[in-house]
């Protein structure tokens, strides 16, 4: 299980490697919302996402012969590039298991980044579980899953190391966080660093309409499944339900979930882009959208919206800007 | 003149009210340059460029009486931004002359930021020094010029002091440091931190084909003018001519100006939305250029490109990305 401990020690491993990104804001956005909006600008990671920090903490605590064998990996492509460059600056061998219906820039980079990409029919009812599995019996390769992984959750926590200080450095000390969710990897592992170093800090789970599965499930208290797999441009945080590793996790420090539209994601990036200056794709921006869009459920005079990547294709990216800038 | 200690007392004025701007850098440029590019992200800055330093320099250094009465800049946008945040958050009254034919989102950001926006007639020239000195003799309002004052240059120099700190983070003490230039003021203020910081590290201008006035001055030692004062799309680095406190200092210790196309400056922006997240103007992505497609021009292992600011259009950064991503 993933503890304080943990996510201190991938900061550790991390230091000099992650990027500690930068808490941004604008005038402009705070009109908008009504409060202080802070967003941590994890599009500029190394390779576009958080990703990176779970792929590093993960490869980076491999035993020696473990790496020699190589790692896999099953993605829609942040954790793929995550995984990838994490491993190749290890020297560590990489396959990717990715989605074909996965964004072309996503699919080019992680082969760009040295993995083999092996890509599986997502909306056809493959497995990428399945698939991943396959490769990793037969070549010895240590699976490294997206989320339910407490190594990843380990990284991916060291985001939340850094919003407590940085926040506290604004003078914010009571917020609600707000996450985009797949698995949960990166809101549990934010959550439990929130829980040691800044308890008035709460993690909010931010998601795509029809894809609510951990918004859901945080209602019910019991894990609900999302109908269908693919469809949403919020292609990053699309994924069956939450971990069985993420979800207690997320069910014990979590506040109510949020859901945000496709349109609503898509004017956060215009506006990310105009008033923040960087790039987010629509499941990286889907907790800006919440914050901007959706603060009549959020509580407290600044919140926190973690901007998770910016992996986006140019043409989707365009079409953004001509809608809505 | 504008010294190091000047510089110094610059950034403790700066200092949690600036924003500490990241290095970014991706595999993906450095395989293009064929060395290692970090590019330091002023576009990230409040207000979206570098000039919210130069311009909070000059408002935070006036006596309480020259506060009460006000400033008044003239500028093609960023400076004009710079100079009306700054003055807001300091509560002193702002008048910013600012080019006709800027672009809108520029003016309108200006007018946002809570300044009295005068605009003027670049192209059939009209002064703007003699605009701006007529309402500044009426209203008893201190002019912050938008490079060639003192204590401007040493806001913008606070850039150079952590370019200095982060590249030796980096473990590079020896390398070009790309700065795109208008009038001079960050590419004279960042020489002067380096001089004194990391005398390895030396500025490059880069400018604009047809609107290369430093490059020609430096060349000939002497101050020359550009024959035509706008019609590039690199509109905030557009100036008549370096100026006279910065000439002196870019003469003494940058080495030769770079000089780079406008569709080089449109293919750098797509390349940094596609592998650094971040949106740069055409004027902020000069240097990236420069790093780019004229590496054989520049010395080292490794260059710093500055990226100077992000106010762009949408619909020119849709046109960047239509063409080149």
């Amino acid at each position: 299980m993933t503890s304080i401990a943990m996510i201190g020690a991938a900061a550790e491993r991390l230091k000099g490697h992650a990027r500690v990104t930068p808490l941004l804001s604008s005038p402009f956005l705070d009109e908008i919302a009504g409060r202080r909006v802070l967003v941590k600008a994890e599009c500029l990671q190394h390779t576009g996402s958080f990703k990176f920090r779970g792929g590093w903490s993960a490869v980076s605590a491999l035993p020696e012969e473990a790496r020699k064998r190589g790692v896999i990996a099953y993605s829609s492509g942040n954790h793929a590039q995550g995984v990838a460059a994490a491993a190749k600056a290890h020297g560590v061998p990489a396959v990717i298991v990715m989605p074909a219906d996965a964004p072309r820039l996503k699919i080019q980079n992680t082969r760009d980044l040295g993995a083999e990409v092996v890509l599986y029919d997502r909306a056809g009812g493959e497995s990428r579980e399945a698939v991943g599995a396959q490769y990793a019996e037969a070549r010895g390769l240590t699976l490294i899953k997206p989320y339910d992984e407490p190594q990843v959750i380990a990284g991916q926590g060291t985001t939340g190391l850094e919003i407590a200080e940085q926040a506290a450095a604004e003078g914010v000390t009571q917020a609600d966080v707000l996450v985009n969710c797949g698995g949960g990897g990166l809101s549990s592992g934010i959550a439990l660093a929130l829980e040691a170093r800044a308890p008035g800090l709460r993690v909010r789970t931010v998601e795509p309409e029809s894809f609510d599965d951990v918004a859901r499930s945080l209602a019910a208290g019991e894990i609900c499944r999302n109908p269908s797999q693919s469809g949403s441009i919020c292609d990053a945080i699309l994924t069956p339900q939450p971990g069985e590793i993420t979800f207690p996790i997320l069910s014990r420090l979590c506040g109510p979930g949020l859901v945000i539209s496709e349109e609503e994601a898509m004017r956060a990036m215009a506006l990310a882009f105009l008033r923040l200056k960087i790039v987010l794709e629509p499941g990286g921006a889907a907790s800006l959208a919440a914050a901007l869009f959706h603060g009549g459920q959020i509580e407290g005079e600044a919140v926190i919206a973690v901007a998770t990547g910016g992996n986006v294709d140019a043409e989707l990216f365009r079409e953004a800007l001509s809608r809505y800038a």
